[in-house]
């Protein structure tokens, strides 16, 4: 089928129909899913393990734009956004609901591509739908996931446990997706005002990866529990590096020291930030959408973690009264400040 | 404070800001809700018993009309139509998540309207609001809702069970939502076009509140409860008793006969019907919203719920081959088709 060509006003399904084209050949991964899609809810048996649940809302316009956000990529985010808030619990994600309501603008194989990328998210992460809803909206497309999850009772990871003298670790890299974003909304702005300029996006397959297709760090979960670390506290990063460091010390009542030559940059990231004299460490501060792990643990399980590549450790845990400070490389030192991107 | 005059714009909080103060008088009801609103996920243990999850999305011009729904209402009725879906699993809710996205017409005053509806339900029926999002929109009001219950494993309800002989009950009356939202789209269109014509309600307070103000049947589960009933399949009903009751017929492999003189209808919404010429039976086939229960049970429990007010036994499962049926007042049999009122 030629998805550029056939379209299928969903009308002629009706919602009954609709959701049964979405999700017929759904395949458990979970033994802890009794009962999927299909009835008034879904049944699961965490089997003595305690239920993690999460719920994020994504708004067309708001926090995604379709000129150059392809729907399988967005359906695909969709999820992860959801599974990486389970992780950041210490938990496995085991199930989602999707909600979704789209305006008659969208075809059968619009939503086709859209549940492709949910369907692929799931099956990596191993998670069952196991149900939603759907409607039509006026105007624009909503989206609206929730996650469950399990946990071992008590093995749970909040942001309200670090303690003085603490490491401060993050995953992966950072402030990737916020220049993969800078750099969409640039050659937008560019082909809205000369629509004959082709979008120049060569060599920048990074940082648009990082923002159109994140993962969830399922991987970093599974080393800690490898190594025996339980974090004393964890976000994941979302809003933005600052954003969270400052979530993490207000709910646990601490202050803490970041080095500015600790913080994780990909080289295609800072490159780029040159490229727009952006600072490479501000974008790393405060650029949100990366969905990597900030997290404390004691300083006894330093050497458990110092040789892994996915992990950099960026700075300590304080007392409260030293606030939340950033040491650049010149030495000297800066308060952090929220800026998450996410503004009303 | 007089909410009709104080406008606090919801940008003079941020989003972090927002959330704490629609969730700062958070008190959980339930041992099961370990961690709730503040983190990157919820906790929650239901101690050996199964998890129920359900979710529902409610937009703006599709779902509800604000220019007759007062907000408090429509937070009240967004909780309350997921708890019905949880009852209708012969089960109890425990929690619920909330994601709601609002354009900038809505102040923060619209919104704690909103969340007094919300947390009157939460109290009423004994759940705990767990986590959720919030989100501006380009337009309009979308509201998700998922709801978590628990239940005694191998004891919740599906539609997949009934059998040929199990007698169908109905709890409550139906059709009356329906004919509320009748009335209130006739009033809406006389007062577009005549301002100057002051809405007749009068004397409409049952069918306006079971559209506006529904609740849900906890009562009738608790009811089974206590007569050691396990309806064989059971469902809520949201789009209309004839679409509930081919779902179950589908799912069950059954038929069904249905006695249009069993159908429950309030006397005043038989009135109201007459004066506008509907036929109260449509309005009690069709008319969605009511969130009654349909169920079926064993002939031998027939004892057990006869003298029971709050159910009708309205006819009775048959075979496949026989289809889904409704036998006339006159005698006449007719068949029985879908109408629910959502289109797409």
């Amino acid at each position: 089928m030629d998805k550029g060509i056939t379209r299928t006003e969903i009308s002629t399904l009706g919602e009954f129909g609709l959701i049964e084209h979405l999700t017929k050949n759904i395949e458990f991964h979970n033994a802890s899913t009794i009962l999927g899609v299909g009835d008034d809810a879904a049944i699961i048996d965490h089997f003595g393990k305690q239920t993690v649940v999460t719920t994020d809302l994504l708004v067309e316009g708001i926090h995604f734009d379709l000129m150059y956000t392809p729907l399988k990529h967005l359906g695909y985010k969709s999820i992860i956004v959801n599974l990486s808030d389970v992780y950041a619990m210490n938990a496995t994600p085991t199930q989602v609901t999707l909600s979704i309501a789209f305006s008659n603008r969208f075809s059968l194989e619009a939503l086709d591509e859209f549940y492709e990328g949910v369907y692929a998210a799931c099956n990596r992460y191993g998670v069952d739908l196991i149900g939603g809803d759907t409607s039509s909206s006026q105007k624009g497309l909503m989206i609206s996931v929730t996650a469950l999850g399990e946990v071992t009772p008590g093995e749970f990871v909040t942001r309200n446990g670090a303690k003085k003298g603490d490491l401060i670790c993050v995953s992966g890299d950072l402030g990737g997706a916020f220049l993969g974003l800078t750099l969409l909304e640039r050659e937008k702005k560019i082909y809205l005002e000369s629509p004959q300029i082709q979008p120049d996006l060569e060599g920048q397959d990074y940082i648009i990866g990082r923002l159109l297709k994140p993962e969830a760090r399922k991987d970093i979960i599974e080393f800690l529990g490898e190594q025996g670390i339980k974090p004393t506290a964890m976000m994941d990063i979302s809003d933005g590096l600052s954003s969270e460091l400052l979530h993490i010390c207000k709910q646990s009542e601490v202050g803490c020291v970041v080095y500015e030559d600790k913080l994780p940059i990909a080289e295609d990231s800072r490159q780029f930030a040159f490229k727009l004299e952006l600072d490479p460490t501000a974008c790393a501060l405060s650029g949100g959408e990366d969905y990597e792990l900030v997290f404390t643990i004691a300083q006894e399980d330093y050497d458990k973690i110092v040789l892994s590549e996915k992990v950099s450790v960026i700075g300590y845990v304080a007392e409260a009264a030293e606030g939340a400070r950033i040491i650049t490389k010149g030495g000297n030192t800066h308060e952090i400040t929220a800026q998450g991107w996410k503004a009303f």
